[in-house]
């Protein structure tokens, strides 16, 4: 009984890639089906658990016991919370680990975090022995509407981030939202940027109903899932549309030029700033800035900030605690980020709430000066 | 007048992979025309060339020189030589140096080597910014017949040869055959071994061509770029066929399951053990356990044996200096290979000279005591 009420809950949202194509089904309580659902696609497998030490502090137990009732042997691979662990050395010891647990190319390496370790441990099941079985199991929001969807994986160097990886797929996206409810409220605020996001891209009805939803989201209710679905849904249209980027998918990161290079000014430091922070405040500049240009009204960059800064997210440059190299720095990571191409920086910017466009041909000098008003030193 | 002498001398072979197709040029002086190819192919492209110090020092000054008459911007990465170097430290000091030079999505690394370098370099360039424009210049035997065609890239790892990678395939490959000339005996005695593999798998003929001209190949003859190009179109068949080895391509390893096993048995030491060396004495074994099996005649595998002796390969686990770990711990090497499937081992075997095959479900038990035999303690 509790399973059929259980299983009645779970929304599926396809993803349509070709022979690539896997489903993402999202639904509380899902972590105890996860066995089932695994063993439904893939006969006798075993199975690798990347996971963090919060992650696995909170939810580890009640996964490798759903797997192991459902006869799949499983070993776990731990690596440190936060967004250090995206990088060389934790890609080498975890890509080590799956392989001294003699997996084979058909085994399965599940993703059991947030953002951080579905980038790292797609990226490692991409690369050991060529290409091993994949799973999502996002613990975060922002994994759960973002990162867990579309295959991108990959670490950050020095050089900047997400500079490294490969284009991987999952088999199977499994969205438990009942771990949640274990998230600090400054991770999920951090995964509401990117659900804002969606509605600021091209949405603008999704959008409005946020802000005045978006309570209810925080709190666990019927919403909460439900703009789980609508943002899924959101990404698998993109990602469907343009797996490798060659176009449209780069309208996904609206906010992420600007929210990048904060990033990296502050060393991917989790304490100053995390990715979904990073957005939120790109996605204002990018507002503000699309205002600067003439291209949409200053009132939409308002209205942007309001709902931003009324959900509890950082929403300006000097939101940031610490010290910030100056704006010619910064204007260094935005060149050096992977959205350049030829001097002349591609932008995502907007005509207004839910018209955002790709923009080629932005003028370096117009976006440093941009910067230098925003972040005077 | 030279250039279209040049140029007629250039052997074409495709590689059909759909629309990651691309052909393979063989011949004499190629590495002069490398900047008028590539700028065919790439407009206003920059180049980053993967190269180790003994190739630089030999032939990178000319590469160099011909890109920049092509008004190609080249900038080159150098690492030591020896298969050392393909491994994480050195994947991930490449693949900085590859953004430290802001090479863009577009742009080109050129892997411009042996097969160390075109596998980590390709590695390289499959993962900076989730793929770049990619282009082969093997300067050994072994990687113009071999490891520059077909996409696999990858590093080696404590638990194993090439168990890290990605397919990656280039958009070219230049194969200037002038360069074997400055190539030691030894490593182009390696190299050979591969072109008999070739002969081996499933072409006869070849090998009893191989027989009686192999004189021509080691002196620089006509029969040497002969015999590369009829290696080029071999594994581009096979490649075309199964580029992910899921069934056939499989029959390339033929030597390289005990090939792998010995190389990991002597650390990767090229002093003691290349490569090709290693596949030497590994087609030599698959031979004769293939006649212990009953399957070829023990003729066959004497043939092969006197061959690759005559050219001065090693055929014999003895012919190894060195201590090696006992039968048992070889045999463990060879479980951890990829071409291990639940438990029972893929071997290719043989039913006589250009006769392989895929034999899944060898036991374990007759190929240990095999090595046994061939390596008592
Ligand atoms: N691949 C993509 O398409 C894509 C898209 C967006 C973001 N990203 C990447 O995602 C990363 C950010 O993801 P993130 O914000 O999830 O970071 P994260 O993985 O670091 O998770 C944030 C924190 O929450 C903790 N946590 C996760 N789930 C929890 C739970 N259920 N209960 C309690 N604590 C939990 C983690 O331990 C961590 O400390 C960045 O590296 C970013 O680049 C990737
Ligand atoms: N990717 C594949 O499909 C594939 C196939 C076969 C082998 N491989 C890999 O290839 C590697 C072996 O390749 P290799 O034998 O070319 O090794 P290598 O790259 O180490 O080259 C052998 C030696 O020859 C030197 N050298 C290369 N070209 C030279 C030249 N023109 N003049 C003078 N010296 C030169 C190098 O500096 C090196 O010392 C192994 O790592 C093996 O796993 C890969
Ligand atoms: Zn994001
Ligand atoms: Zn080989």
């Amino acid at each position: 009984m509790t399973d059929l009420t259980a299983l009645n809950a779970i929304t599926t949202v396809p993803v349509k890639l070709g022979d690539r194509s896997y489903d993402i089904l999202i639904g509380a309580g899902l972590i105890d089906q996860a066995g089932r659902e695994i063993a439904k696609r893939a006969k006798s497998v075993r199975v690798a658990i990347v996971t963090d030490e919060t992650v696995a502090g909170l939810h580890l137990d009640r996964l490798m016991r759903s797997l192991s009732a459902a006869g799949i042997d499983s070993t776990a691979i731990l690596v440190a919370p936060g967004e250090k662990s995206k990088g060389f050395a934790t890609l080498e010891t975890v890509t080590n680990a799956i392989l001294a647990a003699r997996l084979e190319r058909g085994d399965i390496v599940v993703a059991f975090g947030g953002g951080v370790i579905g980038d790292l441990a797609g990226f490692a099941a991409g690369i050991a022995r060529r290409g091993m079985g994949f799973i999502q199991m996002p613990t975060s929001l922002l994994a759960q509407v973002d990162s867990s969807v579309g295959g991108k994986t990959g670490i950050n160097t020095a050089h900047g981030k997400n500079l490294v990886g490969v284009f991987y797929q999952p088999q199977l996206v499994l969205a438990d939202t009942d771990v949640l409810d274990t998230l600090s409220p400054r991770e999920f605020r951090a995964g509401y940027a990117e659900v804002a996001k969606y509605g600021l891209i091209d949405r603008p009805d999704f959008f409005t109903w946020l802000e005045k939803n978006w309570r209810g989201i925080f709190d666990g209710g019927p919403e909460r899932t439900e703009a789980i679905a609508i943002s899924c849904r959101s990404k698998a249209d993109v990602v469907a549309r343009d797996e490798r980027e060659t176009g449209d998918r780069a309208l996904l990161n609206l906010g992420h030029t600007f929210g990048h290079a904060l990033e990296t000014a502050t060393n991917y430091d989790s304490a100053r700033l995390v990715h979904g922070e990073g957005v939120s405040i790109g996605m204002v500049l990018a507002h503000q800035f699309s205002a600067k240009m003439n291209l949409a009204s200053p009132d939409d960059a308002r209205r942007v900030e309001a709902h931003l800064r009324g959900v509890g997210l950082p929403v300006s440059i000097a939101g940031i605690p610490g010290d910030l190299p100056p704006a010619e720095k910064l204007m260094d990571y935005i060149a050096q980020d992977k959205k350049v191409a030829r001097g002349a920086l591609t932008f995502i910017l907007t005509r207004g709430i839910g018209q955002s466009f790709i923009a080629k041909d932005v003028p370096p000098s117009a976006v440093l000066s941009f910067l230098q008003e925003k972040h005077p030193k």
